[in-house]
């Protein structure tokens, strides 16, 4: 199978206040989609409402990122959320940045759970139809961001009865355990572009890339890959990911779009 | 002229977490709009999706209520902003409340300010362009509720030059100085039924209210009252504002309603 | 063993700006301990003065109760912490209540963790050392409260390891597991006031206490008593243990006193 | 009059969660002083635990720099507080910096006010005393850092009517009206060493610095300097500082040190 469309996606507008995380402008040029922090773990009104305008500028969809309401941790510690609470934090967050983009004339286009939040998604099924159905509700027929595999996590499936489109995302700079699960903890980028155009050049010949131990991890159904915007060199490894995906004649664009 | 309709409203919504302030339920079957709090100076996201399911329970008006980012001093303390700062605490608070309303099948109807960020905008003629501009982007053609007098208010100028309709309020539970300034400070509310049906009676009769010295305010443009719903016996209040209207033949509903 | 003195102790000082919760003076004459909220998960500078000095004028110990920075959740979610976090989190609320206990003339008298923060203490040994160690740097003395049993529990054993005493507390107004632990889920206080007089009375006689399902929990270290200030009773449950305590002859003071 | 000692002070800590801000390591060797954001509108307990030590490391003097509870605009929005608002968050913010010091086994050296608390402080006569009875309390012994001149300020004067040491500073690397005020708005620092240098070379000749239209500011009471850590080369403009002052035969060092 050709693929012919691939997504870049990064975590955007993670400033707050007087305080400046990531370069959004290095790596802007190199993104199709962007997930932009809501205010709970990172993010604040006026860097919303600048990260907005900026992907526009660039043409980059627009995404909202909810997470916890722990600026303290930056949305990196679980915290033990009932159904409606998740549900509760998806609407207001994505409410929140939705508002953003459609007073600067565009429009929201997925939904991507930040940090712990997305682990706890991933781990408590309990808070799938909730939060689920809070995607539907809130998002306006947003898309939703989930690192493959997605099958098998009830909150992929609940999204899928709904008519959600779940869009399976590959870490071209963290590592892969050999059953196919992210290495995340210690949260150690491998931002080496060598490495990230190893991973990408043998996602496009075969569909897989390569795990920690050597070994390969299926990633067919991957549609988006994610860049870490707190990465030292972000931008050069969004920027070694499109190129690939460019050589080999694939079209950089965001899901869904024609 | 006769009244056809006017509009009962109140705070509603100032929870937050395990904590509780006024009593929702009780005042809400005399109200026909609610301006709830959004997180910023109280609320939760929790609080104000059960505030939007009992609106549209009680077929009650939801407005937006945003105020300043100051849990601790409940909004009343007033903070320096700059004119983006402003219109972005607008836009990321009502942006909040309107996910809640739409997607429990409702609609944002009107935005009001609260407390210090009231006073705020009443007073900063500088702050008042980017803020309307705001509601125009943001409120999905909402109104913006005002205590009368508007005219003369800088903010009230911007939004009716953008087309958006400004609905002036009268307090009956709070003292009128003798240039119909509202006497907020002390918030000594006169929950009194008595002086509330005689302002109530008074301003039916020939659209003014007395003054706390004995004159005369006019209050002819006034097309909505707000009850305190802070105040001790607040449903009483709101239960005499609705009788007195009833009784002179005025239909209780929300501003701009069929 | 006749138990001479006996302490009482309930949190107290979490109201949050205009939030008031619990009714601290009603409870306070029935009270030797307090243990105050530090404006982590409830209280803030001024809640926090004004306990202290009611503390001071009814003669009742100061305690800080430091919870996880959860103002949302009321302390009560758990938070994945490291263990320098936990220190940093005791060292930081402690020394901010120590602060206002002194600036009135009095001083800090013990500290007991609260909710959720009480939880991961107790499971996660990890945490134990750099939170025992936080408390001796912090605390100048100060004694801990812990639930009976506090064996076993290596956060307790690394506190006495440097010298710092343990206090084990009961529950009167909660329901006991057969295994003695406290059935905090679903939060159900047994307010009865005949049953906290029964339980009081049964400890008095033979230093046990009843389980759910009526078999014998041994609570011989016991050295005080905690009652739940957000009860809708707490006062009538604090007069009642007060009174039994005194019928027996026992002293109601602080841990430590002469 | 020859100078002896002289302080060099500078605002650290002021790093947030995920959020890095300032080059303390680059800037403390040049210090003799430092004030320490206390949480409230920078830093959090693990960036204070880490500050503190960084100062006793470099034997450095530790303040607290309370500000305003407001993350957001770090602490620079003027928040309008009561009395007892500025008291209680001295008191708070203070004790838990103190907290910090003490268990790592420093003390607490003085305090100084951060941003737009500090213009509140200035510019409102009716917190003076509150304020002033706060610092006495909570400090034990802490002297406070005042930019001069500090005459006619009401907080200044009730601070020594309680026997506080007020420390008057200069400011190198801002500018200064002709009246002797520093020229805050907008923040630019005037960060180049020749400039720098130079003011500090006209202090020591004859205790004046000059002001932005070349007149001649009297500085005869200054006994401290403070360097500004968010400026682009904090570090050189510290060690310029200390260069000069060194150059000239003074010792830096904090206030009241033998």
């Amino acid at each position: 199978v050709t693929i012919e469309t691939f997504d870049i996606n990064c975590d955007l507008g993670e400033s707050f206040g007087a305080w400046k995380l990531g370069d959004d402008e290095a790596v802007m040029p190199y993104l199709s989609s962007a997930n932009i922090a809501c205010g709970f773990h990172a993010g604040d009104p006026a860097v919303m409402r600048r990260t907005v305008k900026l992907c526009l500028e660039h043409d980059v969809a627009i995404g909202s990122h909810p997470g916890f309401p722990d600026l303290l941790g930056f949305g990196r510690r679980r915290i033990a959320l009932q159904p409606e609470e998740a549900a509760d934090y998806i609407t207001y967050q994505t409410g929140a940045l939705r508002a953003f983009a459609e007073a600067a004339g565009g429009r929201l286009h997925h939904i991507k759970a930040h940090g712990a939040f997305f682990a706890l998604l991933r781990d408590d099924a309990s808070l799938a139809s909730a939060a689920a159905e809070a995607v539907l509700r809130c998002g306006g027929g947003a898309q939703v961001y989930w690192p493959s595999p997605s099958e098998g996590v009830a909150f992929c499936d609940e999204l899928r009865l709904r008519g959600i489109d779940v869009v399976p995302e590959l870490y071209p700079d963290l590592a892969y355990a050999p059953d196919g699960a992210l290495v995340i903890e210690p949260e150690k980028l491998w931002t080496d572009p060598v490495h990230v155009r190893s991973q990408m050049e043998r996602f496009l010949s075969d569909g897989t890339l390569t795990a920690n131990d050597g070994s390969t991890v299926p990633m067919h159904e991957a549609r988006s890959l994610c860049v870490h915007g707190d990465g030292p060199n972000a931008a050069e490894v969004a920027r070694v990911c499109r190129e690939t995906l460019e050589a080999a004649g694939v079209r950089v664009a965001p899901p869904g779009s024609a």
